[in-house]
């Protein structure tokens, strides 16, 4: 027998039956609806509750009636960390006294001497849960006053707010309800949200020597990154390469002695490695680990951070072999199982076993890993593959790095089904790589970035939009050459508020293996000289657009985007706006890197707040001309060349005192 | 450390996370699907598992792969009751090494000793676990053949089935996930979903003497009913009536010494009352609690039941005043309170105080009632506004009275608010009164009948569609004479499996208080003598529509609608077919009850398995006219006096042995 008279339902939001915990970034507040109501006409009062996950105490604050039994109610989540949330609900019987003694006041009943006693009972009532504290003696002498007053002046008391305010802060729950399960909500840092993430080899940074470049040679990457306004500089994996089965040149299995390795096959014999090799060591080619901790903070010093490749593939060499060979697979005949997609071989690459008789061991070392870099001041991650190993596995290793760095970021690169893509988003990963780069007509585009902004899952997974990485170059920048360069930064750059690109994306680097999508030469598998301001780069659309992102806050959320109607396929148009209206974009794309096109546009004028008959100013950031528009239809004419995209800023018509307007 | 590589996410039906059932009736399947995966490529197995509410034992059956992660599966329900299920999945390693090994011998590997080796294992271990069960010894012989094998004999050992079939049974599930929290679905008995009520107050029934009429008179409503084709038959409260403050004809505070008193106003002064009077006593007016049963029995004797009214209201002279005064509500001075809704007062009514320090007994003392009248033949309430008492009190009670009859039926009469008329669906009402009375135009119908068809709500909450009752006589109905009620027939009968009507609906009766939904002389307040078989009634009509629902399965299911364009706002045009599509109807309901109307409809072919050049029959059941039409347009004309509807079963053309074709 449950004696609540209370109905809470349909939280929002709770995702799996608050399994998993939606993402928000610390500073941000948290929104979350509810169905509550109860039997008969009764007030009640509704609370939403909410406490760091673990804590004891919970916080609370009221929610408030949007109209249809849906209550909406809001908390702050001022510091990183788990929050866990419910919401309580109870009938307010004084709120219900006041309301129906006002009705028969109104309605001219004659005697309400009963109905004032029966105030008079619940405001003592009040007063003796108030104990001892504040209002108490109020209570009370508003208690007496009412079981004497005459009509009027009963009426006159029902009506005083103060009581009502008093009696609100000492709630009769004896008839509550708390809504189960509590909602889960992880608030990271502001960079797990809003990020531009530089990806390059260090080994091929510049100067390169017979041995390529080290790490003190990538301080002009730095430099350069650090100029076009990116956040993260990602660096693929830096440990010591096996040399075990190395690959050479466009991934042969035949390599020299000069070929420098792929580091995804990470591992070494030990041989001089100061930290026993592996995973928690340095190529020895990139310097020491002294060279890249001095590396780390000269990011620091430019704003900027390190993000580390965390690969989980050992070379035959990986110390791990010879220390731990429990950890993988093995053959009946006791060796060690390479990695194998029949008839496929990856002989250069020993997969660990997850469950292996001495998982907890295995579990707890990658863990370690983690913390490891942690505490050399590497606080992100790009996770390769982790859709191969198991989810609970990385939803453990999250949350318990996560214990010690709260600021720790993960991105998830799981090129895969699109529901395992989205179950290691829910398990705890900050970010994950998309479909982005492979979705280029406008109803792909719309429609997949519908789904990453609509669908629930844009609560918990946040698409890291890059634009090229070293495994994929996509055909679209293949063929369409600089312009499509030009169109797919843009589109990048304002999708989504974290997006990345690999190092030679702004030089419009684009020679491919043949009728593949992977680079020529790739410098996975050998060292890359660039010129690295060769003509025809688009590091000035790369830096402007990377500032208009800093400039603009609109940019700096996912959910925020609305598709807009254009009269052409090859024109995507949409906004981006803050929830006050206080800053607008509008942007338009060119999708065709060959041709001009031009198209009517359509601007949805109440949904931004614009008024039909109004001239509004679209100010375009990339190139700072102003045009007047005005009404629902206006003009567009991009040119993939020249002017490959529009982004306007909505600027509205502000009178001056001093006898002009302007715009602002 | 969860050391599980399965991931099993979006179980469906899964009502709030588990913590109500889902609706269906014994005989049916429950059919349950779910996103299972697991990280890599390992073939894995996914059961389904359930059991009777409480049961410790599960049983399994294999799911399905649907694609993209996806799983189904079915179970049956056999009896009545609440089962609940839940989903278990696990890498199957044999199937993943059949797989592989196939792959490698296709691919013309030379060398698979190794591979042979591991599959020996993995069928030794299956041995092993299978222990002293059948099929222990073939696998141990499998394995000792394998270890042996050359390439192709390998191969072949790979292949079998039978020893597949045989590893499936005793599988390795270490790695194994289950689903939590568990689904909920409750069983219920045929009649739950599927039925015809038919609802008349006996002292009206026919015969009138001073008193009205007796249950010994309702033999007569009983055959017509039962001539009509209707399963239940629904009596207003049959209790005693208080006389204090009791109401007169139409409403009226003051009443004679003949008023008969309203039925809902339950009580009486214990004189002469064998049960103590109350809600366990029958009305001395009506007979005795015998001649009750001797009514029930009779209903049974022609394949119906009797439904009661469950109203939880007590007149001032109802023994709970006397007996428990403190399970009432009270003033400050010590008495009772009578219902208000200011200015309103009901003083014929004093409503229960759920909540008050005696609650339990009060709890205790309703269900106890349920069980009463259960035990006397009554499997069927028609609940009194619930939603004006606590949810949980109905869940508790719904839940505790199951436990001794499963076969209880509860409809749940709450005109409130579609959140809570929802609820109280989840919470284990059978059936549910809906707005479909106040749904008149095409959009009207199509948008409620498309929520209630389509949304989660289906899975729980079942409408019957009342035409009228004796609260409501609806405007369309006031104003659009005969007609309107043919109309309304048609659309109650075939919108919902479940449907009913008051009895006068099929005389047509629509005498309303002026500008008012209410009867005028409404036979709650005064005996009312009629004419059965007044000229103009419907009574025609309505005994086709039952037959028709009876013959028809596609009329038996809820959730199996599909509303057809009509080229015609007045013409209402929808199919409803069995999954199997061996009965498919397709109705059109005129919803002008003034003029004739003619409309181009559309037929959806594919759907219901047509093909584009197939000429079919459509067969009106109403009046057994036979139509050929051919392709997606048709047409259609209807008449609100002759003919208000078709409603047609599709019967496709099928070639006879003697040489002439047949429609079937």
């Amino acid at each position: 027998m449950n004696k609540t008279t209370m109905v809470i339902e349909n939280v929002q939001p709770l995702l799996d039956c608050g399994r998993y915990a939606v993402k928000r970034v610390a500073g941000q507040t948290m929104r979350v609806t509810a169905d509550v109501f109860k039997d008969g006409h009764d007030v009640i009062a509704v609370v939403l509750k909410w406490r760091p996950a673990g804590a004891k105490a919970w916080r609370e604050t009221p929610m408030k009636h949007e109209g249809n039994d849906a209550w909406s109610g809001v908390f702050s989540l001022v510091a990183m960390g788990d929050y866990e949330f419910t919401i309580e609900a109870w009938p307010d019987a004084y709120a219900s006294w006041r309301e129906e003694f006002a009705k028969k006041h109104a309605g001219g009943q004659p005697d309400l001497s009963s109905e004032a006693l029966e105030g008079a009972h619940l405001l003592e009532a009040g007063a003796k849960r108030a104990g001892r504290r504040k209002g108490a003696k109020e209570l009370r002498a508003a208690a007496r006053e009412l079981s004497a007053a005459d009509r009027d002046q009963a009426a006159a008391l029902a009506a005083r707010e103060d009581l009502a305010a008093l009696m609100a802060g000492y709630p009769d729950r004896s008839l509550s309800a708390e809504f189960r399960p509590c909602g889960l909500v992880t608030a990271e840092r502001p960079r797990a949200l809003f990020a531009a993430w530089y990806e390059f080899f260090p080994r091929s940074a510049e100067g390169l020597g017979e041995r390529g470049s080290t790490f003190r040679d990538c301080i002009g990457r730095l430099d350069d990154a650090k100029a076009m306004g990116f956040d993260v500089v990602y660096f693929p994996p830096i440990h010591p390469i096996g040399a075990t089965k190395r690959k050479g040149a466009n991934n042969s299995l035949e390599s020299g002695p000069d070929d420098p390795g792929v580091p995804y096959a990470i591992g070494n014999r030990h041989q001089g490695c100061p930290h026993g090799g592996g995973h928690r060591d340095v190529a020895p080619e990139l310097g020491t680990l002294e060279d890249f901790e001095w590396l780390v903070g000269e990011a620091a010093k430019r704003g900027m951070e390190v993000a580390l490749d965390f690969a989980l593939n050992c070379s035959p060499d990986h110390p791990y072999v010879a220390d731990h060979p429990e950890w993988f697979f093995h053959r009946p005949d006791g060796s060690i199982k390479y990695a194998e997609n029949p008839p496929k071989k990856y002989e250069d690459v020993y997969p660990l076993d997850y469950h292996n008789a001495d998982w907890r061991a295995l579990w707890e070392e990658l863990k370690d890993l983690i913390l490891w870099w942690a505490e050399r001041g590497v606080r992100t991650f790009r996770v390769d593959n982790p859709h191969t190993k198991p989810v609970s596995f990385w939803e453990w290793l999250i949350a318990e790095t996560r214990r010690k760095f709260p600021d720790l970021v993960f991105l998830s690169e799981a090129f895969t089904r699109p529901k395992m893509m989205r179950v290691l988003a829910k398990i705890g990963f900050t970010q994950s790589y998309t479909y982005f780069t492979w979705r280029n007509t406008k109803s792909e585009l719309t429609e997949y970035f519908t789904e990453l902004t609509t669908h629930e899952s844009a609560e918990y997974m946040r698409p890291n939009l890059f634009a090229n990485t070293p495994d994929i170059l996509p055909f679209f920048l293949q063929q369409g050459g600089r312009p499509a360069f030009m169109i797919r930064a843009v589109l990048a750059a304002t999708l989504s508020p974290v997006y990345g690109i690999y190092s030679g994306f702004e030089l419009c680097e684009n020679a491919a293996l043949p009728g593949r999508e992977e680079y020529l030469d790739s410098e996975k598998y050998q060292l890359k000289p660039r010129d690295w301001n060769a003509p025809g780069n688009i590091k000035g659309l790369v830096t402007a657009l990377n500032r208009i992102r800093r400039e603009n806050r609109a940019l700096q959320e996912l959910a925020n985007l609305t598709f807009l109607p254009a009269e052409s396929d090859q024109i995507l148009f949409y906004a981006k706006a803050t929830p006050a209206l206080d800053n607008i974009l509008l942007v338009a794309v060119i999708l065709d890197p060959w041709h001009a096109q031009s198209a009517w546009v359509e601007v949805p004028l109440e949904q931004l707040g614009l008024a039909e008959d109004e001239t509004f100013q679209v100010h375009d950031l990339l190139t700072d001309e102003r045009f007047l528009w005005r009404g629902r239809r206006n003009f567009v004419m991009l040119d993939p060349h020249g002017r490959p995209a529009h982004v306007f800023r909505v600027r509205r018509r502000v009178a001056s005192e001093r006898g002009f307007d302007h715009y602002e």
